[in-house]
């Protein structure tokens, strides 16, 4: 990286420095008035052992009592050992309940037909497999399913559609992964999470930033500047930026589209749902 | 029902009737774009044996042709063994392949550790995993994931969230029940396939219409007035339509909203997913 663009990435950063306490406050009153709103009192998440999963515990501890938050750990017999041991550690940080539920053998059933299935299938399916089981989780409970994916890797498609990326409410979807970090020390997230280097889990040794050939604080830079504050990508070249990194980042962004809208639906009718159908004002039943 | 509601059904469902030529190659040109457009030139596509997943095939085949199409057939060990050779028969009758991938092995695995759990957590955990193996197998084949749940189904949240609701595109989404039916007998659906009574099949003799306790003309007729014509509930009730059975109707439509919607991203950023952030016309990298 260029000291130009060197120079960048700080600046970009410093402007998506938030007032932690405030954003706190506002992101634990987004989850309690969404639990409340449909009518439940609890919580259940996925808790992975890395930041995101932490961050969200802690919002969902505070915003509904940590007596109402479970946390589940659902680990992989390739899962990283330590993966679950942060995991826990997070659970009795923010006082939550903590459960482990593992996936090897419905992983291990499926892929048993297909044993030359690579990695990212894999990966995929494990983390399906999660969403059912919060999901089934959720049901036994009569809570709701706080989301764990931060803004950085919705838009990168950096996760798994009807997986990770599933849940009925999200507090951290609008924070970038430097946003996401600055909070976590806030709120009081263990230190071990917060500096360890973001993985997936999926194999061992496997890290965010080395599949991404990027760290986080410069994709979140580009982001700043990208989402953020609109530029386009001549006026992001002519800041400094590196072509290459960012043609990177943009075509991440545009192959990844299908992961953030919901299914398609062909148009046939007068008002078609998630199209022209909404709600009319007048439907107090 | 009174004879009344009988005359008002007739011609709500009259109304509702379509041009099927014009519609059958409306919706095979609509998986056909949406299919190219991805880059993919296969489709994958879970067959249940009933006539949503039938009509589905019958369009997929027609879009891409029957050699680029794969029907999944995924029984569970309780579910009825009509339904898989219907599934048999639907493929063959359109022409595309057939596979059959049992979730057995992934449910009771799942379910051995909580073996009170009622029907409908069962229920719902088997359409997910149906779905986590449509992605895997869409993944393995380069293929894109067709979606074969109808806009009655859609309205009355009758059916399972990131389950059988989930897929790439859906060309039935905007077409009621009814509607399907129609439609079904213009493309070819066996008829054994077309005038079975509809079922989740998630328990043996379970039938939508007696859980549903009304038939699909009933809730189609309505749903015409209530969504296609935006009738308030007062204006339905003038008409003549029964409150109980309309206020049954709307309160389903109003619980399951958040079937039909992405999950809550709580607002930090100035540009949020799924709220402001759009994509750029000129990102034409």
């Amino acid at each position: 990286m260029s000291v130009e663009m060197e120079d960048l990435v700080k600046k970009s950063l410093a402007e998506l420095e938030l007032d932690a306490r405030l954003t706190t406050e506002l992101l634990v009153g987004f989850v309690r008035d969404e639990v409340r709103k449909v009518g439940v009192g609890k919580i259940v998440l996925g808790l992975s052992g890395g930041i995101d999963s932490a961050i969200a515990a802690f919002f969902a501890a505070l915003a509904m009592g940590p007596e109402n938050v479970k946390g589940i750990c659902m680990p992989y017999r390739l899962s990283n050992p330590q993966s679950e041991s942060d995991a826990r550690e997070v659970a009795k940080a923010c006082g939550i309940k903590f459960e482990r539920v593992e996936i090897t053998p419905q992983i291990d059933a499926y892929f048993d037909q297909y044993p030359d299935a690579p990695n990212l299938r894999r990966g995929n399916k494990m983390a399906r497999e999660r969403m059912t089981i919060l999901y089934d989780q959720s049901a036994a409970e009569g809570a709701l399913v706080v989301g764990t994916s931060n803004k950085t890797e919705l838009l990168l498609g950096y996760g798994t559609l009807f997986g990770d990326m599933a849940s009925a409410v999200n507090p951290i979807g609008d924070l970038f992964k430097t946003q996401v970090r600055q909070i976590s020390r806030h709120v009081g997230v263990p230190d071990g999470v917060i500096d360890k280097p973001p993985s997936a889990d999926l194999w061992l040794g496997q890290t965010d930033e080395e599949e991404l050939g990027l760290t986080y604080e410069e994709v979140d830079a580009v982001l700043h500047y990208l989402i953020d504050n609109r530029y386009d990508r001549q006026e992001i070249l002519e800041e400094g930026f590196d072509a290459e990194i960012l043609d990177g980042i943009l075509r991440r962004i545009q192959r990844s589209q299908y992961k953030r809208r919901l299914p398609l639906i062909a148009k046939v009718g007068p008002r078609t749902i998630d199209r022209d159908f909404r709600y009319a004002r007048d439907w107090g039943v």
